[in-house]
């Protein structure tokens, strides 16, 4: 390990960040930074100041993602990237994404406050778009910037307004023709590595006391966004349980029917997470006197291995069979949808793991359930790594609760393997 | 059985008044008559505009529920009335409690074409607010009649709106003081019989091969209106079986138990329906990307036998323990409401099977699953009958499909009935 990876980074740069953006983001009750919408807008303006007043390039691409670079002193070298995404889930927290931005930012001050430059171009990259809680496609912003987005996923309708992709896309003065070409703004060879710095999402960390992760992999998924259950509208009071289609009740075997299912293959050693987020009857027909004749669903199948999901598949088919033949509804599971695992690059792992044990911190191996734009990076061929920071309640919750300290020792990390791979 | 009973009722008016109904109600889907609103209202002018031509008294009450009299020779006699509530659910059918009033104008047009009068009074009554799908009150209509409906029931708040009864009233020009005071309309002691004549509203009849059905009793309900499952939202790829409290998993565990209870009680001989009408993730929170932290529900449990309503009621209590101790949620079952059940009178129901059976028709003697206002008169210590007409695709939906020869079969019966009572 090299000296260079101890320059300490700004952090009180980041925490007057957070400050802010926890200020620009409150709806009320969450943070909300809505993807190509004013929220999300707010922090990449607050970013883009920021980084001006350091002094750095700020550009963005066709798709609005935001670069924000220190150039280096041979401008010829693979830049070396860090960063994450500025959008939010509604109601979410203020940590999830906005953390590796500010933690680029934080490591390129402290660099400059020390006086040192890197020989490569640092660019620290806030990236559009990745919840995709707000239009049903995933990475927008990272496929984007390698010119991999689909042009279909322009017509994806947005959460509540159904207004298209395309248009929240002009509004913000994007480039759709680029977009619709697919002119890569990124290309994985002049890319030395990306690293991004992300809260866990989950418990993991914070109940066995460990104060970073480095992740292994990352999850693909898949997904059923518009699941439905069509039952038969009826009486409640006059419907023998003999004449019932009952859409509630179809639900209900469904979910247990997969919840046994996966139980089933946790025992047998398969590693997966399944979610049934959303689940609801019919607003304008169900009653409180009626038996269902619809409810609405979601699926999302969460694994590292792409074996697993095609198990799971396979259990959600047969499990659609036997609840028709059980309950006489009808089961639609509409189109699936998903993305692909991604492995992180061994290399930039050891070095993030050995680091902060040599550091003296509680760090843990551990894969990401959740996506990330890291594995479209790495899905790509850029060398990339994820550091995860302990956090409490989860994420895309108003609760995140992230302890500064451990952000520092995260962003400590992240400065000493970009100072290393740029040649500080 | 007196040759009374045979005076033909005029269909030819029930089939124009059902057409005008249809024309009047529409939403767009199926048949809207909101209760205390405009729908209602037409379906009320129409009934009082027809009752003027045939050249009845017309009043209305404090909550402005349609008395609609023949006057009878001797007005001291105690008055034989008919009846049933103009209102519908939302997006509702035309059969469902319109038969009731229009069978009663058919019965005495046909008295008048016959030049026949009563020794009696004759009252077909149109009824308020039966469809608790717009307040969560039962009979509205029919409490507020006898002086009954409690003063809370004014705070109800309306679907949607969330405005309270009170207003609507209002607006309709409704006697409030009246009704907070309890002032009564009806008398028992001042009613011969009330008689109901409705469509079936779920599949007995028409699978049977059955025309009409005589009711034996009327089920009461124990209603959970306002239940509510509290998980803990998280991120769907994060958090792994073992850390989570999924309220959708804790729903329909809830659901699944109590299936298998009913159809255990229903094995042990019991007689009752259970039905969760309507079951939501939260709109504004959840996502197929979050394990849910909250569902709502409603149950309604239905039954002739109060003794049954109340061994469900511990059914549901020990499931929720039940689901709580095993997936970690917490269930809130909200306030219980409901309604008594009613046994129809046995000298009204007899006639009416044999007088139908001697006719010819095939007749069911059945127990009514939903509730109706004859329970609420019936209670009151009125002698009270209710006469099912076969109706296919079940009731409070589009559908509802009542033959107009079965119909005039059910008003045939009801006109005898009224007539032997009434002294025609």
């Amino acid at each position: 390990m090299r000296t260079a990876s101890l320059i300490e980074p700004d952090i009180a740069l980041a925490t007057q960040l957070f400050d802010t953006l926890q200020a620009i983001s409150f709806d009320g009750v969450g943070i909300t930074r809505d993807t190509y919408g004013a929220g999300e807008q707010r922090a990449h303006d607050l970013m883009a100041d920021t980084a001006r007043k350091l002094g750095l390039e700020v550009t963005v691409d066709a798709a609005l993602n935001l670069y924000l670079t220190l150039p280096g002193r041979d401008r010829s070298l693979p830049a070396v990237m860090a960063g994450s995404h500025l959008d939010s889930v509604p109601r979410g927290g203020n940590f999830d994404g906005a953390a590796g931005v500010v933690a680029g930012l934080a490591v390129i001050a402290g660099w400059l406050k020390a006086g040192r430059r890197p020989e490569a171009d640092v660019t620290v990259m806030g990236i559009r778009a990745e919840e995709s809680a707000w239009f049903p496609v995933s990475y927008i912003g990272s496929k984007a910037a390698f010119g991999l987005l689909p042009p279909t996923a322009l017509d994806a309708p947005r959460l509540n307004t159904e207004r298209p992709l395309a248009d929240y896309l002009r509004d913000n003065g994007a480039d759709l023709d680029a977009l619709r070409a697919g002119t890569p703004h990124l290309h994985a060879s002049r890319i030395d590595c990306f690293i991004e710095l992300h809260i866990e999402q989950g418990p993991v960390l914070i109940e066995a006391g460990d104060q970073v992760g480095v992740v292994t992999g990352i999850c693909g998924s898949l997904r059923y966004r518009d699941g439905r259950v069509f039952g038969q509208y009826a009486h409640s009071g006059a419907t023998p349980s003999s004449h019932r289609k009952d859409a509630v009740v179809g639900m209900a075997t469904l979910v247990c029917l997969l919840q046994q299912d996966w139980a089933a293959m946790e025992a047998k050693g398969h590693e997966l997470n399944l979610t049934f987020g959303r689940m609801f009857t019919d607003h304008a027909q169900a009653d409180f006197s009626k038996v269902s004749g619809r409810v609405d669903f979601t699926i999302d199948v969460r694994s590292r291995f792409p074996d697993t999901l095609k198990v799971m598949d396979a259990y959600i088919q047969a499990a659609r069979r036997k609840v028709e033949a059980q309950t006489g509804v009808q089961i639609d599971l509409g189109e699936p949808s998903g993305s692909t695992a991604a492995a992180m690059d061994p290399t930039l792992r050891t070095w993030l793991s050995d680091t902060a044990r040599a550091r003296g911190l509680r760090v843990r191996d551990m894969p990401s359930g959740a996506g990330h734009d890291s594995a479209l990076f790495a899905n790509q061929g850029v060398p990339t790594a994820m550091l995860f920071v302990r956090n409490a309640h989860g994420s895309h919750n108003p609760d995140e609760a992230m302890d500064m300290a451990d952000f520092a020792e995260g962003t400590r990390l992240l400065s000493g393997l970009m100072a290393m791979r740029a040649g500080v």
